[in-house]
């Protein structure tokens, strides 16, 4: 299956900024979306990069410059079924990946921490993204008003973009990519708090 | 299968205090963990509440002020297979629960976001909890210096206890029990920013 995974090589992981400098998120950026890619590619499935800018990757590239949800229908127009995986899974697995291209329903979707849209499957030909907002409960509404099938696929590694400074702490705690070698060789290591785990730097 | 759920009645949902008063608190944590209890007798199982002080609760209640780790241990030194759900698992639905409480595995494990242990299933009798900091790779650790067989159990539903007010959100897009009901007659009701969802709070 084609799996188009969007990349924004403009401002990438912006919500790190506290934490990382622009070249260090530009560098995270590029080492989860190749841990995305192997992991797609180790699924089986054929990951197209649909990138704003051009950018170097170990897949093949499509450049589009506009909005994530316009340049993701398009290519859902010219066909189905097609799946969407974020380049910022840095915890998706071939094993998890292989369980959701599989799962059956015109839709399937792993909804994202905080109501987004971390991965789809779209089997309906008439299906089409908004990614604007909290786009989980929006792509459910669109399903149901087509009368199309829904699975809801409960995973947490599908769940957990790297989008803020906690998930970085889920990246030390289960990743095993080049984006979690990124963080440890960053300096970056688990904190233990009373509450949940975060992270702490050493240079 | 008997089932643990580890209840703290003292000063619950403590990291919730920025937006919930002490009695909202309390409100929210009983209604969690009568969402948590359905769930477990709707998939089957048996549920335990362990609770540091005399709850009303809609299940069998045992009174142990000891530390979470020593009354959970005392329990499983007694009895194996037992199972470990958290009270505060306002997402947990029977379908998840069967699934996780059929995995295979000496130990079956889903990790709570930021590194705690949500849900435990122990089938090999010489298996301790610790609960204290990332118990989540403290067990995972303990399990394979024990030669015991794990399960890792990947769920976002699994993962997401009510902990901090981002919490809250998940419970409103993704929860259809009573601790979703009581957000919403509380006022709460999602707000969208330009990344995650969050929740506002109407009087």
């Amino acid at each position: 299956m084609r799996v188009l995974v969007p990349f924004d090589g403009r401002n990438p992981n912006s919500r790190l900024s506290p934490t990382l400098s622009a070249a260090e998120r530009r560098e995270l950026a590029d080492a989860l979306r190749e841990d995305v890619l192997d992991a797609i590619r180790n699924a089986g499935a054929e990951p197209l990069v649909v990138a704003t800018t051009d950018v170097e990757a170990s897949a093949p590239v499509s450049v589009d410059d506009r909005s994530l949800s316009t340049a993701v229908n398009a290519r859902l127009e010219a066909e189905t079924p097609t799946a969407v995986v974020m380049a910022d899974l840095g915890l998706a697995t071939p094993r998890v990946l292989s369980r959701f291209f599989d799962a059956s329903g015109d839709l399937v979707v792993a909804p994202g921490r905080g109501g987004g849209t971390n991965a789809l499957v779209v089997r309906h030909p008439d299906f089409r993204t908004d990614y604007h907002g909290a786009s989980y409960r929006d792509h459910l509404r669109a399903a149901h008003e087509l009368g199309a099938s829904v699975r809801e696929f409960d995973s947490h590694r599908l769940a957990t973009d790297v989008d803020e400074p906690a998930d970085l702490a889920e990246l030390l705690l289960h990743g095993d990519g080049r984006a979690t070698d990124w963080l440890r060789d960053a300096g970056f290591e688990l904190a233990t708090t009373d509450g949940r785990v975060g992270v702490e730097r050493h240079h």
